[in-house]
């Protein structure tokens, strides 16, 4: 027996997000069944990030155990025989037993694009949240210089989350136009719900005028999901890089 | 009656290209049901750049004529409601009554876009063409500096095409590599049918080391389809500027 760690990319259009669900599509589900079909034996993947229908991924992880002899650097390439277009498997290495992505500390950076621009990009359409109310991205890189360092980020986690703690750390989050576009790319030791689809809708308000940067302080002070503004989009936000720390 | 200019941009995965064809989804054939729908007479459009199954544009060009009172600036707000989300009018605007795009001088710059890293990138496989064999970007640029200047193209134009000349004039071409993905941008007074992507096709070889860049000025000279390389995917290919000169 064996563990394999498998880095997963995936255009998340088509799918009803990462995690299985019955009579749904998921990036879980595909990677289960080509995995058990190729291995020969009922294989469930344990996944690293549960990321939401509609949302992207560059290096999602999963593991798993089998008894396979094919060699674990080697399974991406059957792996990817098999699975839709949609679904890439980056890398496969084999980890020691113990390992599991979400009982480990680690750094994730999510993207999250918008294109700010008169008329939305037809081949950006499912990649970038769309707005052409002209937005100001250096006030969105002031506010967003509040959310960096530990914090209860309650206001930025949606209901429903079944978290023990809302307190998280945000070691890095930058802001920048490329042209037509705006990326928020944001570093930290974990997500809470939709924590980072709000922290761009709120970031789109304050590029909007709508408050002052500084007013940044009183949304995480508040511990209220109502001071902090919309959820953002799926289809704007990418898990680009995950690292176990 | 007044004549009307629109700029259409659109993700060509999902259509058999830009002009109007019997039995098969194209822009024009969108464009033209559209606009009919909208203006409520028979409208076909005139396009500039007849795009292929499968290529993008930020910028192509349609011209039509109208008995319509709707002021020719307002038409691309009206038209967007109406036309599928991977089409939009970038703008739309009243032009004099001689005008066609395809009757005056234009410089037209195409992208061609490579993922050239281990594995594909889910999310760019409609937009880039993957290759896992590493290209050298500046052999590339190397080889595509010789395609500068007018030029008898016949080397690189697919069979098939009713074109009086060959010759056409490239003023610029680059070669770019932002991280896995190479960029080539073509600027010209026109462009032969495949032109674009059989000069991808051409530098990608040059790219992977089949051969030194000098040889590309054998390949002009050959004035044979059979001396360049072979036609790069469409998929890769964007029209991303359109000027009249």
């Amino acid at each position: 027996m064996k563990r394999i760690m498998l880095t997963v990319a995936y255009d998340g259009s088509a799918y009803s997000g990462f995690q299985e669900q019955d009579n749904a599509p998921t990036i879980e589900g595909e990677v289960n069944r080509c995995l058990s079909e190729l291995l020969g034996e009922e294989v469930r993947v344990a996944g690293g990030s549960r990321t939401d229908a509609g949302v992207h991924a560059l290096c999602n992880v999963a593991v798993f155990d089998t008894e396979t002899r094919i060699p674990g650097e080697k399974i991406c390439y059957a792996l990817n025989q098999r699975l839709p277009e949609d679904i890439r498997i980056r890398e496969s290495r084999e980890v020691h037993a113990g390992f599991h992505p979400r009982h480990c500390e680690s750094r994730k950076t999510y993207e999250y694009r918008i294109v700010n621009d008169r008329f939305p990009i037809p081949t950006k359409r499912l990649y970038a949240y769309f707005t052409y109310v002209p937005l100001d991205e250096k006030r969105m890189a002031e506010a967003a210089a509040y959310l960096i360092g530990e914090h209860d980020f309650k206001s930025f986690c949606s209901a429903g989350s079944q978290v023990l703690s809302t307190v998280r750390t945000i070691y890095d989050i930058q802001v920048e136009r490329e042209g037509e576009e705006i990326a928020i790319r944001v570093t930290g030791n974990g997500f809470l719900y939709n924590m980072v689809r709000i922290i761009a809708g709120t970031l789109i308000e304050a590029g909007k005028g709508l408050w002052e940067p500084g007013h940044m302080e009183e949304i995480i002070a508040a511990r209220d999901r109502g001071a902090a503004g919309p959820t953002a989009p799926a289809c704007g936000l990418m898990l680009v890089k995950y690292e176990f720390v």
